[in-house]
């Protein structure tokens, strides 16, 4: 199944999408959350043709599974240049999470560029190790082999602790079967790595996202796209993933924010 | 008035408010995005008694000024640690922002600490300069009386361009009259500074912010706070801005990152 039919929305009236979210893109049985905010932005897309994800955010509130699932969706202001749109998921009585979003033109022109920050330093995806679900085992989890995920070699040692001691992950995300990667498909990637605290001495375990944003600079079609996830700051049990997502050509294409819970 | 004035709200039914945008925190007469957030953050604390703001993230649609002006909050989840909130806030029948956040309780104990990151390299505040509206000018505004402002002498030259080329400006945020900052002063703190890309060779004007998210990672209250602002990535118009900021003592308190386009 592609990444388009697995985000697919159904749109059964004017703001109000059904969806399936769909096995095995979880972990543990517990949805992705890069997945299912993908889900909702595509319902957003619906209802602001002709423009682009530029930005989304959401906020969680209930772990989600497998299954039948609403969306709704409040078109909040349709500008000249930016539609704002909010929106949520639910499954039966129990919301999943809220998010908002903005969706823009596409650049007249490219104007003004700035940038102060590189590409992950990461070896040709042929270099990279191809993480696959295990047959026998709940690791690595099935979602992993609904992508074309690839993991820098230095970064494979889960709960080992970096020399450096900041926890980070590097890798080469694509989809399947030559599927490109869309806005959609970008928020999905920032999301889809294993938490970068992962690849430190902190805890190994469930870590809840409580919010996440990812902002969208480079719409795209990608083919393939490089990550870099770290988290600098540990405290009290909060911690913040940043993301950034390049293109092959070493253009900034997305960032992403979240704040989650750290694993006790 | 003081800050805690300024953001006043009054509860006008379960889940409704009525509050007044106060003239001064402004810029060219529209209000700071950072203090309309603090606004709807306090109707959101007076929702979730005995819980601090961890987290908000807002969208902002249309430019605010001073008025009344009223605050719409929804308990999303009451959940053993956390509380989750939805809100906006509307002039008239203008929709000025939407919001959301989590509230936690305090934490039992402090629990592991990492932090990969310095406080920003700032001169005492005495030795900082002191910004102060101007009585013949438009700048600075009447925004910077409000509050105890006091730019790092090197990132004052606004549009001249730094010698490393990153937009990046430092310095110390403090109330008056020795109010103490709360979690709401620190969303305040997020936006209080002129935007980082003003302390480059981009062009110096109107940056609407389209969302803006503020991580509270140490409630306190605080005394003073030192902040860092800087922008790595601009490109077709957008850019992202990221604040840092600090208490006395070189702990993180607060995280920011908003989404803004770049002036014409």
């Amino acid at each position: 199944m592609s990444f388009a039919e697995a985000s697919a929305v159904t749109r059964v009236s004017d703001n109000r999408f059904r969806v399936e979210i769909q096995p095995g893109w979880d972990i543990f049985g517990i949805s992705n959350g890069g997945y299912l905010m993908a889900i909702l932005a595509r319902a957003m897309g619906e209802m602001a043709p002709d423009r682009y994800l530029a930005s989304i955010s959401a906020r969680f509130l209930n772990p989600a599974s497998a299954g039948p699932a609403e969306v709704e969706v409040e078109v909040l202001k349709e500008g000249r240049n930016t539609t704002t749109l909010q929106g949520r998921m639910t499954a039966g009585d129990r919301t999943l999470f809220v998010g908002d979003a903005t969706f823009t033109r596409p650049a007249e022109s490219p104007g003004r560029l700035v940038s102060h920050g590189i590409p992950p330093d990461l070896p040709a995806p042929s270099e990279c190790v191809r993480v696959l679900p295990s047959e026998d085992s709940p690791f690595p989890p099935p979602f992993t082999g609904m992508v074309d995920f690839r993991i820098h070699p230095d970064d494979m040692e889960l709960g080992a602790g970096k020399s450096n001691g900041m926890p980070e992950v590097r890798g080469w995300l694509g989809l399947l079967d030559g599927e490109l990667m869309d806005p959609y498909a970008l928020v999905l990637s920032a999301d889809a790595f294993p938490p970068a605290v992962f690849n430190s001495d902190l805890p190994v375990g469930w870590t809840p996202t409580i919010d996440m944003t990812v902002h969208i600079r480079r719409p795209g079609p990608h083919r393939r796209v490089a990550c870099r996830f770290y988290t600098r700051f540990v405290s009290d049990g909060w911690l913040e993933e940043d993301g950034e997502i390049w293109d092959e050509d070493g253009n900034l294409v997305a960032q992403s924010r979240q704040l989650a819970l750290l694993a006790r």
